[in-house]
């Protein structure tokens, strides 16, 4: 079991990741002051793989334990969802001294985080990550939300939590497309930050598909030491912490174009993330062989759904309302080199219109 | 116009107070770095009667301004009405660079400062406070929230705004009731940390009591000097804030019990500190005599509704919700002397229920 810390200006908390963590989460969460029993927050898919590990758990030390279960699916990350969570702790007399485990993964995590920075106006949460995608990336930087009508995470908050257990075990019973979807975060993470991580990945992606505990334990400290390190240098995203959004900002839209249902998160980011590596090449910024090299990588991870179908103004539109995007003043994270990404602003709309025109006919090529 | 600032450690923002600010505060939020339109959130009574005057000075300086209208009252404080904010806020394309003007009173500033906390993880907002009420008490501090079905307040954010606006001149518009509810929060101002406030409310009351400008900025700015200083030194209400809930935890009893419509939130607390200071008395705390003083000069700000229809069983119900209440443990503030509160921890349930019980009975004695 490893612990690196998440170091905020006024917050510090620890990642822990390791085997077997999560059936020893209630000895260490009460080491770490928790000696009251959590309010868990869960959803049916995970109670029913991972549920009996972590209440006999938290049992053990803390008795009897409160759960509250949402549906499974980004679609239930809502408001009306967040009115059954607080409905759920007003049931068990939760008070500002109650704190929430979040135990499951993205969707999980963003609701259970918000709803503990909100109910009786902030109490504390844990996370416990289920998926890859939440143990390197949505459990660590405090971004929660929920979703509305006019699109994903648009009400939400910086909320950190005061730890996150990523246990690599529970990695082994995710869906191979889920497995695939969070290493294209991972790989994100190379491609930014760590050219080290990137010769990893190239190097050890047959184990880490096969679920291998020793390999899928090494990416998720590797990425989760990356993104820690940069939340830490800006918690509020005002400036470098904009670089976690390479591949995102068309990822996103691709997302929103496939309805949230074509694409799985990870997925839409990995298009994304070929689609920037394509434009960063096409302007000059990136060599050839570099682009080639990690689009190759991210097409080694798994077939991903087809772009072909999408239409360019479907996309445009989702990119204009990004709540990233400035108008008239278009800004995105490009790579100048595997490892190095850099925030450009300026990018003119026409030309990045035309790119994804193009981009898209052509998509097949990297199919 | 007088300005005095919150120091927070790591925010820090201006309150202005003063005759006419309504109608500058164009100029002076565009000299404070506010260089595009906001988007005010407002309701119809406060727009029919200032709307006008602030419409104007934004549009001097911002051109066309977008307002967002709720429903006026406390019953509307609720996530039916954040989500018709959220929307409203979409509808004019607001983004991540947008902020929230908050005028009106304390439903306003609470639900407006709610949606500033979560839209897109976070907004500026700036306070007009339009309530006495709202200039001594709910805009200073960050303190901002949601009712729920299970009760006030009970999901909210600390969320500063960037500056406080107070003009004393829209205070003449209030109605009498909701003048004397202001008044009895700077009452526990006063009480609780500055004897020379209570002798100025002695001295002063008719006048204030006609709206005369010059002494309502006096108790404007004194009582926010106080409440400002508190929440300085204690933003997330961890300690010494907890001495602004002098007649609260008694007081929102009372309003509960009443269902929220009997009493305004200034009347409650005026209820819940005359039985404060009555028990403060009877443990032997606060001499006789103080009591007495500080409660006939709640009593010279007007009529109080009636206590003595609302049964004990209401109020201890109510109490037993309180979210500062620690179960088994009753906390509360009480008077050791005029102008010196003290938290104390361990009040024995039996004899505060007992307490209760002889006070309601014996309350005509206070009408």
């Amino acid at each position: 079991v490893k612990t690196l810390n998440v170091n905020l200006k006024d917050h510090r908390y620890p990642i822990v990741v390791g085997k077997g963590i999560l059936a020893d989460s209630g000895k260490y969460l009460d080491k770490q002051g928790f000696h009251t029993a959590p309010i868990v927050i869960s959803n049916p898919t995970v109670m029913r793989l991972h549920g009996a590990t972590l209440i006999q758990s938290l049992q053990s030390v803390y008795g009897n334990i409160s759960v509250i279960k949402i549906g499974d699916g980004e679609r239930y990350k809502n408001h009306a969802t967040l009115m059954k969570i607080y409905d759920g702790m007003f049931r068990v007399q939760a008070n500002r001294r109650s704190w929430i485990l979040a135990f499951g993964g993205g969707v999980v995590g963003d609701i259970a985080g918000f709803a503990a920075a909100t109910f009786m106006r902030g109490i504390p949460y844990v996370m416990i990550p289920t998926t890859l995608l939440s143990q390197v990336d949505s459990s660590i930087g405090g971004k929660v939300a929920v979703n509305v009508i006019q699109g994903k995470n648009l009400v939400g908050a910086f909320y950190q939590p005061s730890a996150v257990l990523s246990d690599s075990e529970v990695l082994s019973t995710l869906p191979k497309r889920e497995l695939a979807s969070g290493l294209h975060e991972v790989i994100k993470c190379g491609a930014i930050c760590s050219s080290p991580l990137l010769r990893y990945l190239e190097q050890k992606l047959p184990e880490i598909l096969k679920c291998q505990t020793k390999e899928l334990e090494h990416i998720v400290l590797a990425a989760a030491r990356i993104k820690a390190d940069v939340v830490a240098v800006d918690e509020k995203e005002t400036g470098l912490r904009l670089i976690l959004n390479f591949g995102h900002t068309v990822g996103h839209a691709f997302e929103a174009a496939g309805d949230f249902r074509k694409f799985k998160h990870g997925e839409a980011v990995a298009w994304g993330m070929i689609a920037v590596l394509e434009y960063s090449r096409e302007v000059g910024l990136l060599q050839a062989e570099e682009a080639a090299r990690l689009i190759q990588l991210i097409r080694r991870v798994g077939p991903l759904p087809s772009i072909s179908g999408i239409s360019l103004e479907s996309i445009w539109k989702a990119l204009m309302h990004d709540k990233k995007f400035r108008k008239g003043d278009i800004r995105m994270v490009l790579l100048q080199s595997l490892g190095k990404a850099a925030i450009y602003n300026g990018i003119e709309a026409a030309s990045l219109r035309s790119f994804l025109r193009r981009f898209i006919a052509g998509s097949h090529a990297f199919a």
